[in-house]
């Protein structure tokens, strides 16, 4: 087997690849799937369930790159922790170990560096987790600003009997999300460019694998669970939709944004649908657990905004997430598509 | 707890601390150990050993920098591959599964990221291992060439009843390497400096689990492994010297270096005990098993030079490496300090 798609010699890599909309999931599937293709790998989760003769174990892997490294809310470090600590937890597994790879830029003040590693610490405890690996890269400065990039894998023992993923998503299911939608991007936005809200406006990076132990312990089949990060709500929705084959009706008045994302989003005329999000995910259910599901997660002060917003009306040849507004009114959401958002994670 | 060390304000990362050396040893244990500081960690070995109740893991991460991406006998993809699949064989451990973090800049080709994933495809199949997940960030070009980064982690099974590392090294063991030493530092360093050699200087990077797996069969009992990469084998040595306690004595004339390595280190100034290995370990094992493991080793292609170096000659509170030489003088092996060679993994 070897890569099949033709590549112009002169095609470059653009930030849209790494924006988490359209242009990634070219790059997955026309280069790294045909490379890499196994049967793990082609559930396109955001982690892979691993038989070790002794149960499964999800295995998980992010970079992060967020520029400014410290905001509202959080820090590169925090993020780096929490970011692959959730993608466990939407495997529906208990994150256990991470791995930490540094690269830094040469003239990155150790001050930073050592206020970052601390972060890392306070969120690896607030998770339960514990960093046992890590390797150091450092590289030639590059510009004014040295610069560092964290990568972070982990470790988890699946909790479910069933594997929690797109292909799970049946036909009737209720779609429910966590929280309000769009404070990670619009605290990163508004930090750079200087905007500030007297309401505050901060990340909302925090880890989620309580709030799915609940719905677990609260004997709530859990059939997908996506973080909406990078390209938001709706690029998640609209993937797991092709994923699933199925087509989604949601609720556009059951969608939570906050008063500072909204103004922010009007100020720099974005669309809250599609920016990332660091503490907030959607969760495909059986239907008559719905309202429970919605309770449970209320109790938690990062899910005090949970929402049953829509549910999977069924099986389609075009699968297409259809979004009502209260005006009546319908439309198909669509994946990030360009760099909107470039760094925010 | 919180980090102990008192950082000056403007004290900056330089490339040294990247260099896996002196100054590396430094901020691990003084900015990384303070902060994520737990029993696993604690044992600084390049993996780390989990127990998930069946049997242990090997859990191990690593990111590639190198420049030029391509060098010959390789390039940053199979380093990639094979430098990570290495950490999990000096764990003792089975490599299984790797995930794959890209940190592209804008600009970057198509073309030659997917040399680099055929590369990477190709090392995988060698090493018997599934890429399992992956991730993959663009980040603004920031130089003229633009350029990439690699993350892998792996997980693979602990195949040993004692644990494989420095701690593990007793008095009287056997100092076995297993091929010859600086082909990759100085493949690397002679095509930066447009150097070429009549007999062809190539790059060493090649998996080492077959060999390590060899040694088992034999039945030999593995206290310690270690690759000689980043700071050569001569700091591998002093950092197993001192993590152990123990006194090494090794003969420099058993160390074999090829023509085109010692020709490349005359010219540019360099020790090949420092210069970088990508297919090459140390071994300890018990002095009665040294000749066997040496015929064993001496099988494989990439074992051909393999050598009894020295022994661990006892228990010391300021534990050295001393290296005999041809002439009966003795000096103390160091650890590579500074940036001789920046950026060749």
């Amino acid at each position: 087997m070897t890569c099949p798609v033709e590549v112009e010699e002169k095609t470059v890599i653009t930030l849209s690849h790494g924006s988490g909309g359209r242009q990634t999931s070219q790059l997955i599937e026309q280069v790294f799937l045909p490379a890499f293709g196994n049967q793990v790998i082609q559930t396109l989760h955001d982690g892979a369930l691993l038989d070790m003769n002794c149960g499964q174990l999800a295995f998980t892997t992010d970079s992060y790159v967020v520029q400014p490294l410290f905001f509202p809310g959080g820090d590169i470090g925090k993020l780096a922790v929490t970011g692959t600590v959730n993608d466990l937890a939407m495997c529906g597994a208990r994150p256990q170990y991470l791995s930490c790879g540094f690269i830094i830029e040469e003239g990155f003040l150790l001050r930073d560096l050592k206020r970052i590693v601390e972060s890392m610490r306070e969120a690896a405890i607030k998770s339960s987790v514990e960093i046992v690996t890590g390797d150091t890269k450092v590289v030639e400065r590059q510009s004014q600003e040295p610069n560092i990039f964290i990568n972070t894998s982990g470790i988890g023992r699946f909790l479910c009997k069933e594997p929690i993923n797109a292909r799970s998503i049946r036909e009737g299911d209720a779609i429910v999300l966590s929280g309000d939608v769009g404070r990670h991007a619009m605290a990163i936005m508004a930090e750079r460019s200087g905007l500030s809200f007297p309401e505050g406006l901060e990340s909302d990076c925090a880890p989620l694998f309580a709030m799915v132990e609940a719905l677990l312990e609260a004997e709530i089949e859990l059939h997908c669970l996506r973080d909406a990060t990078r390209g938001g709500v709706a690029t998640a929705l609209v993937e797991l939709s092709e994923q699933s084959g199925m087509n989604f009706s949601l609720f556009e008045e059951k969608i939570s944004v906050s008063a500072p994302v909204k103004s922010a989003c009007e100020v720099l005329g974005l669309d809250p649908l599609h920016a990332a999000n660091e503490g907030c995910f959607l969760a495909f259910i059986p239907q008559d657990r719905a309202e429970c599901a919605q309770a449970v997660l209320r109790q938690f002060s990062t899910g005090k905004e949970a929402c049953v917003i829509g549910q999977v009306s069924g099986r389609s040849s075009s699968p297409r997430a259809l979004m009502h507004n209260s005006l009546g009114t319908q439309r198909y959401l669509y994946k990030l598509s360009g760099d909107q958002l470039p760094r925010i994670c």
